[in-house]
């Protein structure tokens, strides 16, 4: 099991240096999404060609949550996508460097068009890191961000508040 | 992804000559179950040692269901067995040849003890098959009967009706 320890922050829209790191394109579907497991299949798809991966979560306890990953075909999960999930996240992840770490800034497209995050992975939950320029207002234990809880309940709906 | 076409029965007390095949011990919980897709976690243990697997089942449409599944390490199903399925199922597969096929009879343990269930998987839904001496009532279509339903709602809850 991976204990994942993260903090999710709201992105300013300048600067967008963000934009300067490496692009992947996920798409994502929830199998489960209740508050004792989530169960997530994803495709990413890069310049290096497509993966794709079943993601197992545990209960989140702050900002830490247990976490199981395993390599499946990409041919499968899209079946997954396909008939199994009944609403599917579509977002740019782009790599962003930061002192000692590496951000994930993700652009949400479709239903969440509008919606910028940023996380940053953290090896203990009181491990010290530099916030950069373009991190806004932190989101970690807001429910509404939860990618699980966008599927559903789409940024678009929302009538607010603003990223920027 | 593979299609699980598979007919179920109840087993008759006698004659129990299915006790004679290979044993295995399952111990099975959900991470999910409703209607677009059922996804469980088993650990198998027998004679050649443990294996764990994580399955994903999509919507049942009559005796065909795709599925799709994949091993995952036997300490990390016995963690998700432990702390995020409300209910584990724990029964004895005994595999018993018939003919051109084997059957799985699944005595269950537990709050389920006192079922005993035969399943046969075939190739297609209209693929002939020899019904055993111990095979009784198909209940191929009787979802009290699915595992999945048998974890929230098990065997010694129902009252009846009896299984020889």
């Amino acid at each position: 099991m991976g204990i994942e320890i993260e903090r999710k922050f709201l992105v300013k829209s300048e600067p967008d240096s963000w934009r300067q790191g490496r692009a992947l394109r996920l798409t994502q579907g929830y199998l489960a999404k209740d508050k004792t497991s989530v169960v997530r299949v994803r495709v990413t798809r890069s310049s290096e060609g497509e993966e794709a991966w079943l993601t197992i979560k545990g209960p989140t306890a702050g900002a830490t949550r247990a976490e199981y990953e395993y390599p499946i075909p990409v041919s499968e999960a899209r079946e997954m996508l396909d008939t199994m999930c009944d609403s599917v996240i579509d977002k740019t992840r782009y790599l962003a460097p930061e002192g000692q770490h590496t951000w994930e800034v993700d652009e949400f497209h479709g239903a969440n068009d509008g919606l910028i995050v940023a996380e940053i992975e953290l090896d203990s939950e009181d491990e010290a890191f530099s916030l950069p320029p373009w991190a806004g207002q932190e989101v970690t234990d807001d429910s509404r961000y939860y990618n699980s809880s966008l599927s559903s309940h789409p940024f678009c709906d929302w009538g607010g508040p603003s990223t920027s």
